[in-house]
C-alpha cells in the first residue's frame, strides 16, 4: 500500500509568510525554509521581527483568513483524492493552518504548535519532533507503507530522502543547483504523473 | 499536539460484510470482528464462503456502492473536523474503502489490501502490518502526537489500550462485559464530548 506526503506551503497554498510580509509592508519577513536551512534560527528572527513591530498572532491569522490554495492546487487534489491517500507534512503551525486546511478540504497535516503569551504575541513555539516530516515518513515506512514525498524547501529534503520515491515541486534554483539529482517537477500535472509512475 | 483515531465499520459507516449478507441474502456472512476475535480466522471463513457460492470482488464492491455512512456520522465528522484532525483505522480493505471514502469527504484512512484472482475472485489478502490499528497509534505516539481512539470490535481494543485515552462506541454487550473498565458511549454527541474532554 503506497501514501503520499505533501509540503504545504509552496505546494498547495502560497507562503504564509511572504503573505504576511506584503500585507504588513515589512520586507523582512520574506525570509522562509526556502531561502534559511536552519528553522530555528529562522524562527527566532521572524518572531524578534514580530516583537520589534509589535505585531500579534491575531494579525498573522487575519492575513491567513484570505489566503487561497495555490491556482489548480484544488484540482490536483481532487485528482489525487480519486486514486491515493495522502497526507501533509508541514513545519508550520496548527494555530496558523487550521483555516487552511478548511479550504483544502480537511485533509490530515502533521505540523507544530506556537506557544502564545498572555497578550497574544507569539512568544515561542514547540517542534512537535524534531525533523518531523522525515520521522512521519519513518514511521509510514514502519507501518509498511510505500511513501512518496514532495515539496520545495531545505526542510522537504530529508523527508524526500527517507521515501521510497519523491521529488521536488518547484523548489527554488539555489536547491535544484545543490541537489541535481533529486526529481524536479513544476507543474501539478507533472507532479500527478509522477505519482502514477510510482 | 493532538490526533483522534475512529474505527470505519461500526462506526461512521455500516459493517460491510452485513449489508453483504442481507443483499446476498446469505446469512453466514453476518460473522464479523464484533462476534470473532481471531481476524485470519474470520477472513478465512470469509473466503471460503465467497468461493462456495462463487461470488467475486465485483459483487462485494456492487453492495459497497449502495452504502452510505452511518446517521448521523457526516455530522459528527464536520464537527469534528471543526476542532480536531484524525485517522480511520480499520482492518477493511482498500478495494472495498475507496468509495466509502469519497462518502465521507476523503478522510485518511490506513487498512489492508486483497489478493484478487485473474478471474475475480477473492484469493487471499495482504495485512499491511499484523495489529496495524495498534502499531498506528504506536508510530503516532512515537512523533508526538497524544492519541484519542474508538471503535467497537475486538480488533479496536488494543487501539484504544495504547492511546492515552479512548472509548467503545456501541459495542457490543459482550465486549462491554467484558471490558467494563472501557469507558463507552453509544452516540455521536457522548463521542464529541469524550474527544472534547481529551
Amino acid at each position: 500500500m503506497k501514501i503520499i506526503c505533501l509540503d504545504l506551503e509552496g505546494v498547495l497554498v502560497p507562503e504564509i509568510w511572504i503573505a504576511f510580509s506584503e500585507v504588513t509592508g515589512i520586507p523582512e519577513f520574506r525570509r522562509t525554509t526556502r531561502d534559511e536551512s536552519d528553522y530555528h534560527k529562522l524562527m527566532k528572527y521572524r518572531i524578534d521581527l514580530l516583537n520589534k513591530h509589535n505585531l500579534k498572532l491575531v494579525d498573522i491569522q487575519n492575513v491567513i483568513q484570505k489566503i487561497e490554495p495555490l491556482e489548480g492546487a484544488m484540482d490536483f487534489l481532487a485528482s489525487l483524492r480519486k486514486t491515493s491517500q495522502f497526507i501533509i507534512l508541514s513545519d508550520t503551525f496548527e494555530e496558523f493552518a487550521m483555516p487552511l486546511l478548511a479550504k483544502l478540504a480537511h485533509p490530515l497535516l502533521f505540523c507544530n504548535s506556537l506557544k502564545i503569551s498572555p497578550e497574544g504575541m507569539v512568544s515561542g513555539y514547540e517542534i512537535r519532533k524534531e525533523n518531523g516530516k522525515m520521522h512521519a515518513v519513518l514511521a509510514l515506512k514502519g507501518l509498511n507503507f510505500r511513501v512518496f514525498s514532495a515539496g520545495d524547501s531545505y526542510n522537504d529534503l530529508d523527508m524526500i530522502k527517507e521515501s521510497d520515491s519523491g521529488c521536488l515541486f518547484r523548489a527554488p534554483g539555489t536547491i535544484k543547483a545543490e541537489y541535481p539529482l533529486l526529481p524536479s517537477v513544476e507543474t501539478y500535472e507533472e507532479l500527478l504523473l509522477k505519482i502514477r509512475e510510482f
